[in-house]
Parts: C-alpha cells; sequence; structure tokens
C-alpha cells in the first residue's frame, strides 16, 4: 500500500517525460526546443520555421519552407460541410469551448484517423495547423454573433490569420510582430496541457483527442488565461499613475497580479517578454504614442521593487495583441493555436515512444475492513 | 537539472493524488468506494445509488433516491437547439467523438459554467448523467446515419437507457443487469482517464473541459476499447470448439487477447467479472441457449493455464451487452457513461483541494551551450 508521504501535490519537480523536444534549463534560464534557444530563433526565424523544427527536427531550407507554406494554404478553409457548426455555438460560449467543439468534430472527418504513424500524425498536425487560423477565428466570431470570417490565400500564414481577425490587410511590421508571438508561444516544455495532451495519447488516443485535452486544460485561468487578465488590468485605468496606483493597491488587497514569474522558474525577466517588449516598443512609435509601454514599464518596475517578481511573456504580449488590434477573448485562442505546434511534436513523441500513463493514489477515504 | 534516473515511465506506481473517492487494494484485490466494497454494493444497490454516495458520500435513504430519480428525468432530453448537431456528425465518425463533440457543445448552454463550488459541480454532474444516455445513444446512431431516439420519461435511469438502445421496453431482469454493469463500471481508482480528468481540472478548467479530455483517453484502445474487441473475437466463431482454437492460434501467433488481467492487481479473477459471469448465466437461462458462456469459459481456461491471467470486467461485460441487443460500438461509450459519475467525484474533489499539475521533463534531445 502506497504511503502518503510518497505524495508530490500537482507532480512538483516529479519527472514525468523523457522528450528531445524542449526543456527549460532554468539555471541559465534558457528555452531549449531541439538543441536551439528559442530567443534566437525568434530573432532569426519565422513561426512556420520553428514548426518544422519541432516536427521534423530541424529548421527547412528555403525551398522546403516555400514548398511547407504553398502546401498550408490548402487547409486555410475548413470544409463546407462544417461550417453550420459555428451557427450551433451559443451566443456567450467561451471561445475555447467553441475551438473545442469544432476541433472534436473535425476528428470525424479524418478517413485514416486510426493511423498512429509518425508520418501520418505530423501530416495531420500540419493540416490542424493550416485550419487553426480559421477554427480560432470563427469560433470567437460565432460565439459574438458575428458571420464567418473567409482566409486570403494569397496572403501568408500570419499575415491571414491576422487579416481574418482584424478584416485589414496587416503591415509588414504587423505581420512580422504578430508571427514572432506566435513562434514565441509556440513550445514550453512541460506545462499542464502538453503533460494532458501526452497523458490522453498514452491510451494511443488521436491527436484530435489529445489536442481537445490540451485546450481544456488551457482555457483554465491557472494556465492560459494571464494575457487576457493582464489586458484587462490595464484597461481599467488610462494613465502611468492610475496603473501604479492600480498595481499597488492590488499589492495591499494581496491580490494576485498576473503576467509575472512562473512556477518553474524566472529569477530575471523571461527571456520571451524582453523581445515582446521591444515589439511593443515598436507599436508604440508606429502610432507616436508610449502610453502602454510606460505604464507596463511602470508596473514591472513595482514588482521588482515589491515583489521580487519579473514579468513573464504574458505580460507584455498582451499589449502587444492590443495594439495589434485583436480583440482580448482572442488571446488564449491564439496561445492554444500557436501551442499546437508544440502539443503536435508531443503526441508524435508519445505515440512513437508509448507507455501508458496510469498512476497510483494515496487512499485519504473511509477506512474498510 | 533532472536526471533521467528520477525518470518512471507511466508514472508506474507514483503517487498522483490524495483521494477519499475510491482506491484498488492490491493486497485483497477489492475496489473499495467511499471506505465500501464495490463488489457487496453491486449486489445490494442501484447504480444512482453509487453516484450519490460517489458525489454526497453515502448511500441515499428511499426519499432521497425518489427524488433524486424525479430530478435527473428533467435531463433525459438535450435542449432543442443542440439537436441540429447530431446531423452534423459524419457517417463512419466514431461514436466517442461524437460524444465528445456534444458534451463540448453543451458547455455553452451551461449558464454558471465559471461556478467551480462543491455544489454547482455536484449539480452540474446529475445533470451530465441525466443527459448521458441521450447524448450516448444519439452520437451512435447519427454515425449511423440514423433517426434521432427520444426517452420516455416514465422509465427509470436504466431502463430508459436500455429502451433507448434497443427501441424495446426491455424486462426487469435486463434492467437489473444493465443497470448493475453501469454500476461496475463506475469508478475504479486512477486509470489514465481519470487522471486525465484532475490534471485537465487542475488548471481551474470546468467540469466539461475535464470530461471531454477523459473521454478521449477511453477511446484509446489501451483503455476503452477492451469490451468491444472481447466481442469482435467471440464473434469470429459459433462453437466452444472453434474458440478454444481461436484462442491457443492467437497464444501461438503471441497476439495479445483483450479481456484478461490489469496493470495494477489481478492475481485472481476480476471480483467484477465474477458477478458479470453470473449475468450472463442468467441471460442464458432465458434464452435456454448456452454456447456464449461456454465459450467464454473455455477461454477462462486456456488463459488461466497457459498464461496465468484471470479475467477482467470487460471479457463477461462484453457477451452480457451482446445479450441484451447492445450493438457492439455503444460498448465503450456506454462505459464512458456510466464512468462519469466516478469522473465528477475526481473533478469536484481536485477542484476543492487544487495543486495544479505541473511536473518536469528528462530532456533527451540535441545538447546546446
Amino acid at each position: 500500500m502506497h504511503t502518503r508521504k510518497d505524495f508530490v501535490p500537482g507532480l512538483d519537480g516529479v519527472v514525468a517525460a523523457e522528450t528531445s523536444i524542449s526543456f527549460l534549463d532554468v539555471e541559465k534560464e534558457k528555452i531549449i526546443i531541439r538543441g536551439e534557444n528559442l530567443i534566437e530563433l525568434a530573432e532569426e526565424k519565422t513561426y512556420f520555421d520553428v514548426v518544422h523544427l519541432l516536427l521534423e527536427g530541424r529548421t527547412p531550407n528555403q525551398e522546403e519552407r516555400t514548398s511547407l507554406e504553398d502546401y498550408i494554404k490548402h487547409f486555410y478553409r475548413l470544409p463546407d460541410d462544417t461550417l453550420p457548426l459555428f451557427q450551433l455555438l451559443p451566443k456567450g460560449m467561451h471561445p475555447m469551448d467553441g475551438m473545442r467543439t469544432v476541433l472534436s468534430l473535425l476528428a470525424g472527418y479524418d478517413k485514416d484517423i486510426e493511423n498512429r504513424s509518425s508520418q501520418e500524425n505530423k501530416q495531420r498536425a500540419y493540416q490542424l495547423l493550416g485550419q487553426l487560423p480559421f477554427i480560432t477565428v470563427n469560433s470567437y466570431f460565432a460565439t459574438e454573433g458575428k458571420a464567418i470570417a473567409y482566409p486570403d490565400e494569397s496572403l501568408g500564414y500570419s499575415a491571414n490569420f491576422l487579416y481574418m481577425i482584424t478584416g485589414k490587410k496587416p503591415s509588414a511590421l504587423e505581420v512580422a510582430i504578430f508571427d514572432q508571438l506566435l513562434l514565441l508561444y509556440i513550445e514550453h516544455e512541460m506545462p499542464n496541457s502538453t503533460f494532458a495532451s501526452r497523458v490522453i495519447a498514452s491510451t494511443n488516443a488521436d491527436m484530435y483527442g489529445a489536442l481537445t485535452g490540451a485546450i481544456s486544460s488551457l482555457k483554465g485561468n491557472l494556465h492560459g488565461g494571464a494575457n487576457e487578465a493582464v489586458m484587462h488590468m490595464l484597461r481599467e485605468v488610462d494613465t502611468v499613475d492610475g496603473f501604479e496606483a492600480l498595481i499597488r493597491h492590488k499589492l495591499q488587497n494581496k491580490e494576485k497580479i498576473m503576467g509575472f514569474g512562473h512556477r518553474v522558474y524566472m529569477k530575471k525577466m523571461d527571456p520571451r517578454a524582453t523581445i515582446t517588449k521591444e515589439a511593443l516598443r515598436k507599436l508604440c512609435d508606429r502610432d507616436n504614442d508610449y502610453t502602454l509601454l510606460e505604464m507596463c514599464e511602470a508596473g514591472e518596475e513595482i514588482m521588482r521593487e515589491e515583489k521580487g517578481l519579473y514579468p513573464n511573456l504574458d505580460y507584455y504580449a498582451a499589449p502587444v495583441y492590443w495594439k495589434l488590434g485583436i480583440p482580448i477573448p482572442l488571446y488564449t485562442p491564439i496561445f492554444f493555436s500557436a501551442r499546437t505546434a508544440g502539443l503536435a511534436a508531443h503526441i508524435v513523441e508519445q505515440h512513437d515512444n508509448n507507455r501508458l500513463f496510469r498512476p497510483r493514489v494515496a487512499y485519504t477515504g473511509k477506512s474498510y475492513e
């Protein structure tokens, strides 16, 4: 019989999987993706370069990049038969729940769903990544009672994604910043949603099943919703002074302030946040209005002084999304959409070298004979 | 940095949660539910008695039982607005994927979805349990291209469930046996689907999210599909001799034979299988045809002699389902439907005393600087 002393709540620090995909190097504060530094990738590569790195083990050459981008365009639009589902998503439904419903239905359209080979799983992942901007944007629009938005196949992946959200052709700067954000959210070792995916995939369940589990996990406000919470906080006030007062007020009331720190690491600023802060500065340059940047910097300073906590990715991602004209309820769905590449790599790896997850419990209930 | 020696594949034997809900006592080979022996419950109580035990901590008195049964009937039928979804499930879609899609959509109909209190979570569980026969049966019918079946509110829970499947008013014997099967599948400590639910719920994700993760897990053929596999095997031949030859042939070819053994325990026959074998005998009495029972007994004997393995619940549940007139593709969906009571209890417990699941990894990928 297992004893309670064996129990580590939340499996904190417990190694639950071997993986060659990614690693948070806590000492060096580096995010490693297939041996490469995510921050260097964010400065030099595109989102789909890192998709290729995750799924194929290396970044693509020019020919592979072009061929992949062309291939993905075939999936910008969902099968026509699925479109009535968007009308069935009730107004006010959480867009993450809408996305999950659509993703779940797509399982019924996969003619080779029982095939778990690496090759088939990767093809499935590319197709789903191609479909995700449509799923993401229209799940949100549907739950807002808006009409379906259609893709523009002449645009690249991130440009089309942003176009579908805003209805406007984005500038080169906007596309570059949005693409970089997708890249920064792409993979982060073993957060809850990735773990949930691997647990589910370990029954030999298919990719749709593992991803619906991940989207459910990411919806929880202890995981995916922080970027939305940051933006709501920034929207409560209009000025730097106002934001400073708000943060100090929240600290006095012992309220949790979202967008700072991380369970596993972060004894300095999240390297991803450093990049995103620069993106925010560029968008402030564009508008010749630095209010949001100055508000964020003021909050950053107070949190460092008062709590010794540093901004994580969500803190600076939120105002960047805002300045790109993206509605707040899409922040978490976009996080999931970007992260699907990393999740898919984990599902492939789990299926390729599987052991069913089946832990035990410490029983604390009524005694028995 | 974590080292690979810390790694236990599949968290085998690792205590992942404290729970007062249930425990597999491996030494005594007992399944304990809230301090009571599942086998004694199966002999004395109904499925909904054990639902009440799981969610409220004790079996109901007569008044509570009647009141609960009346309450559940309000949910036999899904909201009319959701019914067009069944037409959107493509023919040939796996019924578990259909169920998951319907369950996911229902999240949009929960007006108080952000409420995580025990009371609200339990009310939500009762409602979902009331809806599950409709979801289960019609997800299957839809993917077969059949019309929607409607409930009969004059019938009790298990009688209505069976009626919706077969279209015929079941006999008292059939209802009792089906109800007992639901009870035997109701809860089993920390199998993959229960673990997946708790991992997801730990982000503060809602019950719909945790259950869609569980249904995805249970679909995997290393978890939920064994009862279907057993029945397909029994259907390959017509006679006891034929079945003996089939089993010996599979053993010679080193094929896995479903319906035997369990990862955690089972050094003798699954106590649940003993009960289900008796149910099979009663249905053979009804038909005055003992072929299926004799085939199963022959297989049981060969597996004990050749492999030292004993039947688990799925082995005798399959022919019982068959004799109740239940189509094979419904066996796993019915398993999920029955198990939802146990899953809901775990989700309530996780929300009431939460710690986010966030393990680490052993990195085996490319080295880096």
